[in-house]
């Protein structure tokens, strides 16, 4: 298959773009994150409560990417905070170019939190990186506890695991403890919040890693 | 982007063993079916449910797709009915090669009805032909009204339209008229059935509209 070597040298010039990301990130003290996610699974919910918690005064910035519409850029856009939206007409997953093409027109001086919002999909985002310090996966309890089994990739390359709409779980056949050590058994390190977005019940603890994540010093020199 | 013709190439070079496929199911009188949807929308689950309802003397074979993991053919097998994994090892699709070695050692001859699980992506699948007859989407309740503008390229080209877990209907935020005028937008004349493999509420619908398309008179010739 003549496919390898050509997929091979798109992702070295997405890596190569994503260093230099990585690089203006560092300069200017930008913690960024990349939520990955089947469609669905509740990332721009868990965007907007996250948006909702922060004070005005927070510099914060979302780049939210979709295949298709301006839905996720208008709901997140009601906090107030600047939004933007990746349309990608057909393309997967965001890579390092359109997120560069995003941050056009934006002071990244201006900005302490980016959060950036891939396209619903749990296998193609997570081959790319975006320049970002960490991927977190989103990951349902309608969705079947197989799924990091299923998915290995994107659950081995995140560092948090949220899983959301804990508020169903009455009403699923979906067994918690399995669906966590099924996380552990593709990696054993990440860490793990509960979330609901309906109830709001385990908000706070995805509101304090994310704090956590903020307060860790950020490399000055690019990571290359 | 030196990306699209190598791509164009690719499909290409699909779409041609997709149609040898296609001539041997019309050779065989099979009819094959693609389905499609995200991660954990409840493919395996509808089809579970609809190897329960046949007479074991019924002529159906699986193909079953995934990433990692040998799961779903191991639920699958419990029907009795011959049923496959192909595991694609990171690929985010299924193509028509795999299809084409999936179906090697069986006797096509022996089978009237092949149904062919892809992997739980809402994007890439849509772009590949297997040679099937019809794309079906399954596409759950728990997902959000807005996902056929999201993802309108699965919805433009399955012939039917799957909206799974109606079970869960009275404990998530989705308008179900509104899921329907989306879809409809996407796709004016797609077929809609409503099914929870839960409570069995649907499925009747569902196995109407597969035994429709069972007894539809098949292409002797290969559509290519």
């Amino acid at each position: 298959m003549e496919r390898l070597p050509l997929e091979r040298k798109v992702l070295s010039e997405n890596d190569r773009i994503a260093a230099g990301l990585r690089e203006r990130f560092a300069e200017n003290d930008i913690l960024c994150l990349n939520l990955i996610s089947s469609p669905g699974s509740g990332k721009t919910s868990l965007l907007e409560r996250t948006l909702e918690s922060f004070d005005p005064s927070e510099r914060v910035a979302v780049l939210t990417g979709d295949i298709q519409t301006e839905n996720d850029a208008k709901r997140l856009a009601r906090s107030g905070f600047p939004v933007k939206q990746i349309t990608t007409g057909g393309t997967c997953h965001l890579d390092a170019r359109m997120i560069e093409k995003g941050l056009a027109g934006w002071n990244l001086e201006c900005i302490d939190l980016l959060l950036i919002e891939n396209v619903g999909n749990l296998v193609c985002p997570s081959s790319y990186d975006l320049g970002e310090a960490a991927k977190v996966v989103v990951f349902s309890v309608t969705e079947g506890e197989d799924k990091p089994l299923k998915y290995p990739s994107i659950f081995f390359k995140s560092q948090l695991m949220v899983l959301n709409k804990i508020d169903l779980l009455p009403y699923v056949p979906f067994d918690v403890e399995l669906a966590v050590r099924n996380a552990r058994q593709i990696h054993r390190d990440m860490e793990i919040v509960r979330t609901s977005c309906q109830t709001r019940e385990g908000l706070g603890d995805w509101l304090s890693w994310l704090a956590r994540q903020r307060k860790k010093p950020r490399a000055a020199a690019p990571v290359s």
